[in-house]
Order: structure tokens, then sequence, then C-alpha cells
């Protein structure tokens, strides 16, 4: 039996996190290995939404830390499956830190996670399809072959020259 | 004044964990976000001892996850700087879980983190550059000119047609 | 110069938190005192929205556990701020937890907490009024007053037959 | 088989804890949270020294900051049951906190939750009744009921009307 | 000026710690460099209220752990000062586990810490002299010159033959 | 049949850490329970590399601390089995901290803690043997006699009279 399609609103997850002492390095900035930290239980919990199932981080995409967030600082994350495969999800993750005087929101970052859905013994198993429905989530959802592709090559498990997708991009 | 160069030996930075429930998941099995703060933090003391300054997280490349680490067993991170560019370094970091019983070590992971050195205001201040020695060293060290490469592209800081280092993979 | 009115709707904070190994009881429960914590958490940076300012927590009222919490459920807390006094914020949190199979939320728990907006030096400082929007939000707004009442009278710093808007609920 | 009663002082718990950075907010003074999650550790601590069995936060009754905490203070608590129902158990926290140089202990807060016995399997308990003994104890076990009625007519479980000893207060 | 002397009783302090999972191994007992790290802290805010002063671990004599202690269980460590020197501080740390369902409480630890009492830039000063009262707090104070000695030579700061009080151990 | 006699050189134990906020005292310094308990897990996976069995913490020898780690700072762990006796095995951690200029790292602590390899059931079994190969490795396999004579004595399981190695110290 066939799992009901989702959509991407569906498996919204977000979460608003104090940069606390602790988080920060010598110069009072957060620091990068947290914020890989929060946004892998906010990715994992999106997939979970999405699937229904027990989910493990199976990879993460390259991740820029552009500008450095305070000791204070009030920071958003969202987490959305961007595509299913057959039990893999891609999810985007987008980072806000706001002004903490104006309480103006300026994105910081953005991340894409990917996860396995598996059983309880930790075999795959089938994930509900995605169906995106604003522009941005159909444009994340055809992006998500070509990165696909850089994996697998990058994996040494796909050769560049079959990776259609992507070659465009450099032709 | 030049900085006098490094070799990779020089940052090699090694840390052991053992994997408490805390870190786990459902199934038992470390979750990834741990892992990638536990390779933010031996990469970032890596690159300190690279250039004896401050660092801070500029990029994480493309990590996977291949195999289940469970709770109670060892995990080894070796972190060392690949290569320096003007202000920043990238550093490789091998992880290997081993054997409760026998001891044997196996390779699970491998992740490619970026730092950029900076002063006490937060400006990028220049590195010592590195010398690599060992054949795995020199290969890591050439391969991270086509990171850079790729990382630029997919900032959208450099056009294709540019990454001849990396177009060579495709042709 | 007066402060520009604000909507719940500004101050909303939500956050998603997966119950782990170390915030569970002997049966595998959540504990209260995390609970309150991250209530807690929440609600400061909702009250934190509604003024920019730095805040404190002044108190919290009556918070009942009504239904145990399960390891690896997943846990989201919604913080509005209900109503605006002349430096302290009544923030609302209401808390779901969702089913890890079907993934239906369930409503967990109800807190409120009060906040008092502090300057650099923590003496108290004005924030703006609250103009509620929604039906619950008009209620909620309106029996804060009663609420603040019986605090007052807990603190022994109002006398019961002054209590005008409380003593109605007893006769 | 009737429990053999018991006295407060036989559930005394006694808990010092240093203000560490983590614990502060912008303003270097310890967060609401962690101080409710302190009081919740050691009031469950008190309460399963009463009656020997798992115990959960039923309910956390009004609390009150009265006075900011500061980073690297000492703070000590004392948690006592002070009423026993049937399956359940009330227990008072009084929270101190001492002046670095002198030593000095200013009462800083005072809190009541409330906590129920459970078995194996989660059900309800009884639990041994509580004799007070000082003049402090016997004041906080009278009182004791009226809380208990305040908490039913908030929670819905019991009219105003039938609230007699609460009525009292208001006549 | 000389300092007013002080008892042992006035540094009491009590602390009381519930075994979560992350405190525990692979069997489920609470591990001993958590311990370590609880008594530190216990003994600490001791030594501070001996002297009213920052204090900082000189030392620790040597700690037994005798019996497992698990998961769930409930830890109570009392610390007192036992001998004050010029500068420093020795610091007896006792430790009980309790049934959890007699409440009965087994000594389960024993430790010795030394503080040094030390100025705003790290320099030692001057501690009040301790007066023992108790029978127990009496031989502990004797006992105290005979550590003295014992860390002096195996720190390689007094020859064996100097140790009078050690020496007569031998003879 | 016997063990395997095993080189110190197999159980080594490398560890780096960063020092964090809630790491440190009010100085800035690193808190000597936080390094009392990396010394702990860095010992505790020697000890178990060394004999691939569950270990408990059976005691800390004397540890000294000789000069203040500050905020920021790296500090490098290296743990390795010194003498292996029936069930039971004492390891040597050394620790430096390094200058966050220069690179150069100094010797700060030097710590002994002893464990004992348990079955499933917490029964002590058998480790195999340690055959010391540098010189270091000697002199402390050989020093390990005496310190164990001296654990005994204070432990009251030996009379001072019977501690052969140790008697020739103070004659």
């Amino acid at each position: 039996m066939a799992l009901k399609a989702k959509s991407p609103q569906e498996s919204l997850t977000i979460n608003t996190e104090l940069v606390l002492p602790n988080d920060t390095n010598t110069l009072g900035n957060l620091m990068g290995g947290r914020l890989l930290h929060w946004m892998d239980i906010a990715a994992a919990i999106s997939a979970h939404r999405h699937c229904g199932r027990i989910v493990v981080t199976a990879s993460v995409n390259n991740v820029s830390f552009n500008q450095p967030i305070k000791l204070g600082e009030v920071v958003t994350l969202h987490a959305k499956v961007s595509r299913a495969f057959n039990s893999s999800m891609e999810v985007f993750i987008d980072v806000w830190v706001e002004n903490n005087t104006t309480g103006q929101k300026i994105k910081c970052n953005e991340a894409i996670y990917t996860f396995v859905a598996v059983d309880q013994l930790g075999n795959p198993i089938h994930v509900p399809t995605l169906v995106p429905e604003s522009e941005e989530e159909k444009q994340r959802y055809d992006s998500a072959l070509r990165r696909r592709q850089l994996a697998l090559i990058l994996a040494g498990k796909m050769k560049p020259a079959e990776a259609t997708e992507l070659k465009k991009l450099f032709m």
C-alpha cells in the first residue's frame, strides 16, 4: 500500500534558542558546532514528522557560517523536508538571528541535512513522497536531485559522467 | 614578515569520546548532531594550533554518516589541517569507532571543516602556509583547491566556468 | 513618548524539544523540573520579543502536570504575551506532545509566567501595551487581572476585600 | 495495613548550588527556569523520602522571584513535605542566597510543589500521613487545605461555592 | 588583625544528588568522575564558607570507591573543613547512598580535598583557624598533620626523614 | 588460559579539551572537579583498552593542582596503564596546558587512578599483565607496588609493618 504523500508544511519544525555562555567561543560568539547540533535536532524532528518513524542522520551538505551570532541573541531555526526519496529525506534548515533591540530578523544560515527512516532493527524503510507547494519549496525540490548526484559522486558511488543533472552546471 | 610554514603533524588534535546516554537516539545510537559538535571542537583546536589565533568555523563540507555508533562505544577523532589559504584553513577529521571486546578500530566518518583566523575584533588575519608531508597529506592538500572552488560556486561567489580544477572532473 | 502597542502574535515563540534520557525519571517520563525550565526559556524569549528589553522571571502561576510525557517523544511549546502591565508581562505557554506514530498532537500543559522588563542596572522600565486579537487572546487578557489580584493577595500586597474582580468568583 | 505516619523532618532535603555562567541571563543573574528545575529536584527527593516510592511532579503553586541572585553566589534549598493527602504530597521549598563575604543568608524564595506517588505502571498509590511538629510546620499543614481547594478550582474540578476553607478569606 | 576562629559546623555543606542516566556507565552505576566532581563542588563551597574568600582546589587525597551506586539512587554529600593551615584548608567529604525503598542510608565514600584561599589576583591569603568540637572532628584535625606531611613527601617538598608525625606509623 | 600481556602504548588514550565558561570558577580558572572528571574518563577508556572489559573506578591517588588553567585554554590529557594486578589496573594521567599564542605545552598535572575490570554482574575478573617498555614506564611500573601498599594501609587492609616496599622510604 502506498504511503500518503505529504506537504513540506506538515513537517515544519520551529526552534528558538537563546545563546548562553557555554555556547560561545573566546570572542563571545556562538560556536559552529553548537549550531550544527541545534540544526540536527530540528531537522531530525522535521524528518520524523514527515515519516512517523525513527530517523537517523545520513549526511550534512555544505553549511556556511557567514556572520557571527553573539551571546544573548535569539536564534530561530525553521526545518522543513525538501524532498523524499525511497527511504531518505532531504531537510532544509533556515536560521535567523534577531536584533535584540529592534527585533528585526536577519537570515544567517542555511543548511541541508539528509536523514534515513529505519525500523527498530535499523533497516531502511519507505517514506511518503513529498509534494512541494510554494515557489521556494518547488525550487528546493528540483535542486535536490542535483545535490543527490553530487553526494553520490563525492562518496564514490556515482561516476561524474553519469551525473546528467549536475553536468549541466559546468557546460 | 612571512609566517613560518607548518606541517600537518603540528596541528594534529586527538579526542577520545565515550558515547553516553544523552548522546543517543531512540535506537541507542550516537546522534549525528553530537558527532558534528565533537568534530567542530577537535577541528577548531587543530586550526588554532596551526595559527595560534582565535578561529571561527566558516563552513562544513559534505559529511556522511555511514554506520551507527552504539551507546558505550569509544570514538576517536583525529583532526589535522589539510591546507591553509590566506586567512582560512581546511581541516580533515577522521573518526574511528572501536569494537568494545577486540579493541579493533573501524573508520566510520570523514569530514572537512573550514575555519577562519580572526583578531580580537573578528577581522580575518593571515595564517602560516601548510607544507604536507605524507602521501595522504599531499593528496588532501591537492584536492583542497577543488573543494574550495565547489564551495565558492555553491555560495554563488564563483561561476562554474571559472572553476578549472573542478571542471576536469566532469570532462 | 508612548510605546507602540503590540499584538500577541508578535511575541509568539515556538520551541520543539526531543525528550532525551537525562530529561527523564525512573519511569522514563519527562521530569517536571525540565519542563518548567523549557517553559521559562520560551516565555522569556516571548516577553523579550514584546518589549525589546532584558526581562527577568517575576513569578510562575499554578502549573499542572496532567499526563506523563515519555522518553523520545516530541514536545512543542507555544509562548505568547497575554497582557502587559506597567513594566510586567504575563505570558501563556501551551504545551503539546505528539504521538510518535500518528503525529497527532495532544495538549498536555498550560502555564502562566510573569516577567519584568529591566534596564542594564536591573530597574523596571515601561513596556508596550498589548492589544489582544483572537477570541482566546481576549479571554486570557481579561482573566489576567483576576490572576494579578490573586498573586498580590498571596504575596500579602493586597487585601482580599479589595480584590473586586476576584471576589465575584466566590459570590 | 496503614502506613506509619512520618514527621516533616524525615523528608528534609538540603541542596547547595553554586551559580555557574550557564545558569545566568544577560545581567549575570540566575535564570528563573534553572531555579525552578533545582527546586523540582530537591522537592522530588523530599517527597520520595516521605513515601519511599517513585514520585512525579503534579503541580507547582505560585512561585515569586523577589530578588536577583548573582553569578558565583551560593544558593541553599531546603525542601520538606508539608502535608500528605491520599496519594499526593505537598512540599515546601525555602531558598536562601548567601552574601559571599559575610556569609549571611537571606531568604530569597519560597515555593510549593505537589507530587503524586505512583507504582511501576504509573498508577497512584497511598502514602503515609504527615504529622507536623514545629509551629511553622503546623501552619503550613493547615494552609495546605486552602491551597488544595484553590488548585481544584483553578483546574475546574471544584466549584468556588464548595471551597469552604478558601471562601473565608474573602468574607 | 587575627581572623576569628571558626568551628567545623559553620562550614558544613550538604548536597543531595539524584543519579541520572548521563551520570552512569554501561553497568548503570554512577561513574567515579561524576562523584569526584560533585565532591569538589560541595568541598569548595565548604571551604568558601570557612574563609569567605575565593578558593581553588589544591589537591585531592586518596579516594576509594567501595560500592556501586545505581541509576535513580539518592546520594547525600556532607562536606566540612577538618583543619585550616596558613592559607589552605583540608575538607572532609562523607558520602551516603540511600536504599530507595527503606530509605536507609549507607556510608559509601569518604574523601579529603585541600583548597587554598586566594585574592582577586590569585595570590594566597590567610584563613581563620579551625577549632574542632566533636570527637570525630578532633580526630580528623589531628590526623590532618600526618596527611600534610605525606602530601609534601609525595610532592617532593619534604624529605621522609623529616616527617616526624608520619614516621611513627611505620616504627 | 593466560591473557596475552600488553604494552602501555596499547592503552594510550589522548583527550584534548577546550576550557568553556561553565568549567570555570569566579577567577575564570578551570575548576578542579571538572579536571578530575575529565581525567576519570580518559583513564577509564585507557583501562578499558588494556583489558577489553567493563571497568569501574576503584580509587584516586593524591592529585595536585599546581597552576591555574584559564578560560579558553587548550588542555591535553594522556592516560596510560602503568601496572596491572589481578583484576585491577593503575593508570597514569599526564596533563598539559598550552600557551594560546606560542602553542608551547606546559605539564600542569599528574594523577593516578585505579580501575577494576568487572563482568556484566559487577564481579572482578582477570586482566592481562602489563610489560613496561620505556624508561618512564618502567619507573612507574616499579613504584606502583609502593603506592598499592600505601593505599592498603590507608584503607586499613594492611599493617604498616608489612609494607616492606614502603618502609624503605622512611628508613
